[in-house]
């Protein structure tokens, strides 16, 4: 029997575009499916009752929720082609680590950086650039996170590119004057076909950031 | 070569206690070196640059660092004893689904109940409660969270249990009039010597917490 698998998903989630990655990077046939911010579906209702989030991997019928651990679960099962995740238990348990960081910290500093203003934004600028020079660090000289291979904090943080013309033009910051090494490791990623065709384009995604941002300045 | 291995801990920490009990699980011998949360010590700084927290686990010199990277760290390169993780990646995503709700949901809520008052703390008790409900219906009648075995979302949530005095007496509740099943649950885990011997005494924790909740409330 052939697998069924369908990815409860929304264009500009950076969430749902780890997952895109990671099944494009297995050469995974899947039906993705748009949810509309607004009004869920049934459907992503009855999958994630606990979250209610997208993305959700459904996979023969069974649902699998939270981005980064859906990538886990795409790598165990299809284990015998481009493996995402390191086969060594301590580089494993760094990978899981830089995953987690970006997890726990990018994602709330970018959402200060454009739903705020004056010194709140400030700070979440501040915020959020110590952070991207963190990972610069942490990349160092080599061409991907976990060394030669594109892998699973690739996945996890490259979604981010798709939200740096936003980030930029909200936090009025430069990412490539700030981490150049960081953007070119971006653009490095952007190279593989994977990863290009899984992000939107810059300017769509910052064009639907800027009209939720009027919608949290009306609230 | 024997293997050398160092726990950087603090006795009242959940995060901690699920390290001692994954390598009390696995029967593995390590020195725990106990941290001065007022004064961390240059070695947890130095394994832990960036979050600066503990547990660190540190194996033959290298830090594993975050308390559910580091269980299941320990359960890759000790794999031949004590499985924590199911070995069916489904299996396997949903325990790491649980594990990942503990640590979203009930540490904050359950910080909420003891260093708020009022309206805040109202909040913050019934979403605890909640959170606590949500995990009782996920066990159901099964013995533990995996099945019939002790496993990884035991190990990630019976840590809870050393600090529920605390939380009922600052919540003014009752886990047990609340969640029979789940009270149920954690003493079953209770009894198993992995997990009595690695939590400290629920009277200890509440005395430290008392002391923290002052402290809280003079800043």
């Amino acid at each position: 029997m052939a697998d069924e698998v369908v990815l409860l998903d929304f264009w500009a989630s950076m969430f749902g575009m780890r997952v895109r990655v990671a099944l494009a990077e297995k050469g995974i046939k899947y039906e993705g499916k748009e949810e509309d911010l607004t009004n869920k579906s049934p459907l992503l209702l009855q999958m994630n009752p606990i979250h209610k989030k997208m993305p959700v991997l459904i996979h023969n019928g069974k649902p699998i929720c939270e981005s980064l651990i859906i990538v886990q679960y795409i790598d165990e099962v299809w284990h015998d082609r481009a493996p995402l995740l390191p086969s060594d238990p301590y580089q494993r348990a760094q990978a899981r680590f830089w995953a987690d960081f970006i997890d726990k910290k990018m994602y709330n500093s970018g959402w200060k950086v454009w739903t705020t203003k004056g010194e709140e934004q400030e700070a979440g600028k501040k915020e959020f650039l110590e952070n991207l020079k963190t990972l610069e660090a942490e990349l160092g000289d080599k061409p991907y996170f976990g060394g030669d291979r594109f892998g699973f904090v690739d996945i996890a943080f490259v979604v981010f590119y798709s939200w740096f013309h936003a980030y930029e033009t909200f936090g009025n910051f430069s990412v490539e004057a700030e981490c150049p090494k960081l953007l070119a490791w971006a653009r490095r990623c952007m190279e593989k076909e994977s990863v290009s065709k899984s992000l939107p384009d810059q300017k769509k995604v910052y064009e639907f950031v800027a009209q939720m941002r009027k919608k949290y300045e009306a609230e």
